[in-house]
């Protein structure tokens, strides 16, 4: 059994996490910390764990999580970078599931995130845990920098396109639509039901931190630089993210269908529609899944794909559980088998 | 492995069957008929199966259904009663989740559900589903009726008190309150999103067919006559049940939250919360479970009793796979092992 | 032209108070207070009224305030109590949307909100702004202390049964459903879209503030003292408040029917439904309505009232403008007529 | 007072019609046609008009059309062009809220509609009603086209950058989410809200019946041919419409602000926010306004435009009240005052 540790389970992440490990196969979850709720019953915080989950919070302490196999951060933005050379040092393997270790270039990082990066030679070392981009090196990795949701929707949705240059890289459209969750459980007016029910907004246009994470993995795929114009927009559900993605064709004659098809075939939790098709965030409510329909709308040059995820899922814990499947060399599907709720 | 068939597998009910017994580790799924959708793939239908489920629907037939283990109707009231006797002659066992066999007599089944009922010699025999109620009966079970939704929520909050006649059995009130999904996936404009979004309205209180099964139930369980005042309410959501309970005390020296958390120690799927809780219906969206909290209303005699399930789950498939499990001799929460998705 | 000024306008009452004030013909809105937005334009936190609004907000002060004609405060409890006295001295009338005036008795204020009344001498003469039972005082007062949301909703519901002494006023259950505007606009967890969408509970069952407000109305009506249980739900939606209301009938002859819609024939924002109807929630969206239909469930000596508001119309800021234009002279129904939304 | 009559009153826009008209101080409402709900009242049908409008539903009759100074048809598609000839030739002024003289082509018609016009002499004489557009022509107009809520939104957007030739009109992309009472109010399994709600999809990316009316709209403004992606979405929501419009820049040194400000500074219903804002849905919930806001999102030639309606009402009745002002010479803004309700 690996032994697993999350570091900050008090937010959104944390909690599906904790759902997604407590009835994995071949995990003990061994420890999980906050620092403002240390004592406190998991299950007192969140009523879907009772008689689940019967750790309580702790506060964050080296000797705990270092007698993990592997430690989950669940944290705010900045907060990882401060434990993680220690945890690497004693041997503990780490998944990141905020932003500290997605970009590369830590000059990026500190233009998007406000603060100084404080262990920038962790960066080369990091995978960027995309594990249909980078499974071999996941299986070796040490570090781990879980893909932002938005960013994981969106590549899914492009890479294919990217890889095999038949798209022009430079004037990309990603329209995302993302359900309330991907904002975290904090206490902030926005998002309080009586706000942002029965309501629709864009936000963010005038450049939106997952931009450069974006295009960062897409110009890898691509072998060229990415011009990307990004609107992602809160819709009013708790779940989901729907990105609609525009790309101008280089040429019409490839069968776009087959190369996705192809692409992808070999991949668990991505699902290429039939051409056409019109998938739904429900169809993939609390499952590690990615859907994705492409189409050719009338009278264009362009690409018109369909991606969807939960965020939650595969767009957070769902993909760093699959991170880990590969890191010990589990299954890559193991805890990973729960079917979308749907209705 | 157990061959299960599934009769009418097109409404919420059968897809979360579907759901459920996808990943059941002991269940292969044989068939599953649809008249209307005969030739057509679940997954076409159900898009959360994509991967998952590869039957298509077939017309029922009277042979592919014999070869079956078990067999469960998640068909209209009325169409069960139509097949059961020759599936049960064919020694298959039958768990019906509509309300054909939940009534002993057969004329208030005419009362209630408007059509005479062909098979009234099988009532006697027909096993009630409700596990907590009569566990024993169903391990030997041929024949079972699955509880209503409502009839679930209300009969496992009352059940404790009644047994030990600690409440007025004849003054009992049961205010509660229902996702929509319970009233089936038809096309009826009522139950459109632009109709009862963001709106709350009770319904059928002059009289609800969920009514005369809750009271013979409970009349089981206390010995004497049932008076129940039911106001069902439709809220503005998919899932869950939230039954608000109010029933006035005998006497008020008996140690209430000791009588609940003793009469539900063993139940791996009733969760007795501590006295004074508030329980959530998104705390079992998705999850085989009923949570129950006590509650003392200041100044009065009265006992108030808040019990929350989900009613595709609890209250409709998951009890009948908690049934399958009894009836078949497997571990009783075997595949039913899901975390409720919160948020 | 009423000059109308508003102190503690951010909140969902404040908006609400100025979307109808704005189109009220005998209305000039003169000033909008607030301490923490002052030189903020009202439209830039309430884009629904950009061009309709052009008043900033200003910091709270005495001038301003003194040179109108009313005052409505839109505040937390406990503010009103403070500026009251010298707005009246000044010859000001005052309407309080918040709870500092709706008790009579300052032990009971002072019980349920946690601190000493300042101002206790006013109580008397605050009138208790249900024009529906006060309507005469309400053109006299100088001070009305407007009922709180569930208050309405269960006092018009319950009002002609106990006025008439046609049921036990010692054994009454109120179990009402809320939308989550009810809870204000303020930053908390517990009412983000992720955290209160598709679920529904219970709250506050060992005591809520509402139910003395309730039964202090109540004894009035029936002379005699009042015994209620009162359960509140928060229910996943923005506006509207469910009472569904149960009391035990004295004697069975009566036409309830009749009894209700005499006691309402004149009141222009109580609509008695044909017997036996189901209101729902969204028929009195944004309008300044309580419907109110009756039931006699089967088999019992109950009476269930059903009795529908907007919490904030009829429940808070359109019950505020009904009783400025009973202080005023106006037409009652002025600036009021606006038809619900739906869907 | 204008005496109105409305053929086809039971969807969504014929409930809003009537809310509107019940309430506008210089129409009688003399009329309202359903076959299918002929001699029941209006309000038991919608009961938020109870007590607003007393008018039972009638059957189609040409007499009593015929003594009515304006017609609304809140139809299907092809219902009002059987009707509307002989109408006019009465002297009757005609609103049609259904798509039947929208477009100017009738093969463009008979291919996107599914059947032959039939009377095609009309299409020219027909204004097509978007104020903002046609105000010279709808003072004058005998027969009057309303646009519908996709077109309303997309063309709003783009008009000024087209007019002034400031955007590449051959690839214009509109990326629209829209509430799902833009369905209307019938009974399809796919708009229940146990399907369509806690969901976003993408529908009809294939083609979409408003494109053709975009296109024609905007090569009017553009004076050239229009190249246009239309990729409409049904977000979980009941009201409201945002869309997302994406164009290229002829050239970056234009004021963009200053011509959308300058193009609508003599508009009642379009609100052209500051540069970089983000309108919500919410706040043109029941108002007859369109909001807009412009963005330059970074490292992009591109143009992003924001627009949000009440798909309800400036996407339909509102703007059909908006044009019965301006062909009855009333003011433009009569009847039309209400401020969006927000929460």
């Amino acid at each position: 059994m690996i032994k697993a540790g999350i570091v900050g389970g008090t937010g959104y992440t944390g909690v599906e996490l904790l759902r997604l490990l407590a009835t994995h196969p071949g995990v003990e979850l061994a420890v999980i910390t906050s620092r403002s709720e240390a004592g406190k019953a998991v299950a007192d915080m969140f009523p879907n764990l009772r008689g689940r989950v019967s750790l309580p919070f702790s506060a964050p302490d080296s000797e705990s999580l270092q007698a993990c196999d592997v430690v989950f951060f669940a944290t705010p933005n900045g907060t990882a970078m401060g434990m993680v050379p220690e945890l690497l040092d004693a041997g503990v393997r780490v998944i990141d599931l905020a932003a500290d270790f997605r970009l590369k270039d830590p000059a990026l990082w500190q233009q998007w995130y406000g603060m100084a990066h404080t262990c920038p030679g962790l960066l080369a070392e990091a995978v960027y845990g995309l594990p249909e981009m980078n499974r071999e090196a996941l299986q070796q990795a040490r570090l781990v920098a879980c893909p932002g949701c938005y960013p994981t929707a969106v590549q899914l949705g492009f890479l294919p396109l990217l890889e095999q240059g038949l798209v022009d890289a430079g004037r990309l459209i990603a329209d995302v639509k993302s359900g309330v969750s991907g904002a975290g459980r904090k206490a902030a007016t926005g998002f309080l039901l009586a706000e942002c029910s029965e309501s629709l907004k864009a936000y963010a246009v005038a450049g939106h931190r997952h931009m450069p994470e974006i295009k960062q993995g897409l110009a890898v795929a691509s072998g060229s630089a990415i011009g990307l114009v990004f609107v992602p927009h809160l819709a009013p559900m708790i779940r989901g993210i729907h990105a609609t993605l525009y790309a101008i064709l280089q040429e019409t004659e490839t069968d776009l269908q087959a190369v996705f098809e192809q692409r992808f075939a070999a991949e668990a939790f991505v699902d290429v529609m039939p051409f056409g098709s019109h998938p739904e965030t429900r169809s993939v409510r609390g499952a590690n899944v990615c859907r994705i329909a492409l189409h050719r709308p009338p009278d264009s040059n362009m690409i018109v794909i369909l991606s969807v995820i939960d965020n939650l899922v595969k767009g957070a814990a769902g993909q760093a559980v699959q991170n880990m499947n590969l890191m010990f060399g589990l299954k890559e599907t193991s805890g990973l088998e729960a079917i979308a709720l749907l209705p």
